[in-house]
């Protein structure tokens, strides 16, 4: 079978492009080619991969020629991230809204010249929650909690669930949507997202850098891992539509955590020196986006396709580390 | 103060530009000028206003003058309908989805460029509720009920209302959605809604001509006269943001009635012989999009405005006999 992940040279579609590789089969069938989809090269590892081919263009370019061209699965990760949203209006639209409306059309065009429908899975997230004063949040968003987002990035990606709700109603695609959980811990640099600090108060001190606190140490989140995600975006793939239940987004799992639990578990983790060089610095933009945010999930449906979130965060950091065994440099505030 | 009604040459946007004439001020302010925007001629009556402008032209293809024009409130209430939006996947993405943007991007430009925030009131629709199977729909909804479309055009509404709070929330318009109910009894012959027939049942008979039921008679629905639906519009316009509360949707009020009860009313103020010439005939298309929609619908937060719903649907009729009294065609079946 053939895949697309947009977004496929970004870390979660990355981890995604190698975990799938690694499986060799999706849904019971060969793997036989991954195509990334990106604005930026495919890390090195996966460019030399004798099945993979990257891509490189905005996505929105991209669509016309994927109306000649058979998938038979699309990873639609390709996203603006909240903060980028947030400064540029017009970015957020174009690169989530269009960008996605376009994909979904090629896909369609296909489908209505007679090919096989194509499945899509598509990573929505947590933040299409927020409290509006007419709904207050519940402290805990389940499946069915009312979305009402207070960011550009939540509502685009509300509006692109419904989309591919009616995409696939009318027999389209097949799509599913799925909400990530604040993914961490991300390796690299910090990215535009407010919630970037969710990883570089963990991923910093272990390389041996101070971290910025923006927040208050009791906000609390709901976060996942990113190989607990990737394996959620392949269960809900593969799970047949029934399993999946009607057409509505469904939660990934995630653990809800506190900062002050997540600084606990660092330090339990990689000992006090570490957690030192954490420094609370309130940036009053980013505690205003994240007092906005949930402060946990539930994620029921997903444990109906056998997906559970992490039972504790040192888990989550154990990951990391162990993710990052050959690059010494992520590692060096741990000597 | 100048007003802009898109659909204004439509029933409802008519009824609202007459009513809003009548009364001569809105939120305090003298009417001066009202637009009619529409892809087809405004009613003669409103044609001839000294203070009315009709202007015929498709709403996707106007909004590019938008940018150059200032209004101080807008009625968005152009829309094509869920018939047609079921029939032509495209129509109802150009009409209802690209149309609206490119009118909130009219009203983002000028107020990028300094003009004073653009009052928005959109004609949002109790179609954005409907059953999927991971989220049974309420027998009667809400405000904050989970909306989970099931037609193309409730998504369409459902993403209108999203972009609109988003442009809200972002300072480039001052918008509001309301969540109109089934207008009925609607004048004229039946239009491409799936929902015609709650007014053909009345209509038609009171003309003296048959009418077709094609759904169950205890199928029950949530409706609203025009002129209560006009009035709701003409409130949600006129309050302060906090009377709003949020910037979520919320419905407009809603008189619950089963179509047995419609029948019952019809015989009631018009007589049997009326009654008798609704003929039932199952149409499976028609009643598989009713079978969808919520039964009923509460209005709390226009209940803060000072909305309430008619109290029985005989008022609803009789208003229909008041406004035909000149034309004597609609009811010569009364004879």
């Amino acid at each position: 079978m053939k895949l697309l992940i947009t977004g496929g040279a970004g870390f979660v579609g990355a981890r995604l492009a190698r975990t799938l590789l690694a499986r060799g089969t999706l849904a019971g069938r060969p793997i036989e080619r991954v195509v990334l989809a990106d604005q930026v090269a495919a890390p090195a590892d996966l460019a030399a991969h004798p099945l993979v081919e990257g891509r490189i263009s905005p996505l929105l370019a991209a669509c016309e020629g994927l109306r000649e061209e058979a998938f038979d699965g699309v990873f639609h990760l390709a996203s603006a991230v909240s903060g980028e949203c947030e400064a540029d209006f017009d970015l957020g639209l174009r690169s989530n809204l269009d960008s996605t409306r376009a994909l979904l059309d090629a896909l369609r065009a296909r489908t209505e010249r007679g090919h096989a429908v194509t499945r899509l899975v598509f990573s929505s997230s947590v933040a299409v929650f927020g409290p509006d004063p007419a709904v207050p949040l519940p402290a805990v968003v389940a499946d069915d909690t009312l979305p009402t987002p207070q960011t550009s990035y939540g509502t685009q990606k509300l509006i692109c669930e419904q989309l591919i709700a009616d995409y696939t109603r009318k027999g389209y695609l097949d799509g599913r949507a799925a909400r990530l959980m604040t993914v961490t811990v991300r390796p690299g640099r910090p990215n535009g997202a407010a919630s970037s600090f969710f990883s570089g108060i963990i991923r910093e001190p272990l390389a041996g850098e101070e971290a910025i606190l923006p927040v208050s140490p009791d906000v609390s989140h709901p976060v996942s891992s990113p190989q607990r995600t990737v394996e959620g975006l392949i269960a809900v793939y593969e799970a047949s539509r029934e399993a999946f239940v009607g057409r509505t987004a469904l939660n990934l799992p995630a653990l809800n955590v506190s900062v002050q639990q997540m600084l606990d578990a660092l330090e339990k983790v990689a000992g006090p020196a570490v957690r030192a060089r954490v420094k609370a610095q309130r940036d009053e933009r980013i505690a205003g986006i994240v007092a906005n945010w949930p402060k946990g999930a539930t994620a029921a449906r997903a444990k109906g396709l056998g997906l559970l979130p992490e039972t504790s965060f040192e888990d989550i950091i154990r990951q990391y580390i162990a993710d990052q065994a050959s690059n010494p440099a992520a590692l060096k505030g741990l000597k």
